[in-house]
């Protein structure tokens, strides 16, 4: 039998304004597309515009096939096991490509290797969050 | 201007065997489903019963309307910012209640109150794993 906690952690709602800040502290999230298989969903490097995500991709990838011009979820969390708590935020939105892409302070900067000059914004419409406290 | 390495991680397939080894690594994913709104996803507890993902909701979250009898996502990763490398495994499949819900050695335990005794299993026709090899 594993370890289990006495309590249960407890759910709060996080307001928009920091959902907003907590998607400042994180340099990874997950982009959730549809396609003709159905939902999918891959993490990505991000930065923010305002309250944009952008990701940098490349054209020929599945999720810029089938993000751009489509809805699209984007989520960002930290978890920690021990405590059994941890955040999440969500964003839903219209999702496009930004061509062309405009110079900016802090723009995605892809991790991994190949030419992902192909950015897509997503426009926010949604901001949800919430908090997993511990007992 | 911020910190850039010189060079690029690479990205490498990971075979399905290891994808769900490294599942089995992991307490939380992210479940990626359609509502009428489009895409949406959040984190979730999950257990393995095989190949199969178990997560132990409420039936009247949203996810448990959307994803019960229809296709998802699921996604498990492991990222290090320091080092700009990580995995992460994507399963693709029909989710659809288990009722009843039979005991197990390792159910799905939920670290969030409430009832959530609503049990949906996800049973794999895709499973891919990317890892992010630092240069």
């Amino acid at each position: 039998m594993k370890e289990q906690h006495w309590y249960k952690s407890h759910v709060r709602a996080i307001e928009r304004e920091e959902c907003i800040s907590l998607l400042r502290t994180q340099k990874v999230g997950r982009i959730a597309f549809t396609d003709d298989s159905g939902p999918d969903t891959i993490p990505v490097n991000f930065a923010l515009d305002g309250e944009d995500v952008l990701i940098a991709t490349t054209g020929y990838s599945a999720m810029a096939r089938a993000a751009t011009g489509a809805r699209v979820a984007f989520e960002v969390d930290e978890i920690d096991p021990f405590t059994e708590s941890g955040w999440s935020v969500v964003i839903r939105g219209h999702a496009h490509r930004e061509s062309p892409f405009a110079p900016m302070d802090n723009p995605p900067y892809p991790w991994a290797e190949g030419n992902r000059g192909y950015v897509i914004r997503i426009k926010p419409d949604a901001v949800t969050g919430r908090r997993l406290v511990p007992a």
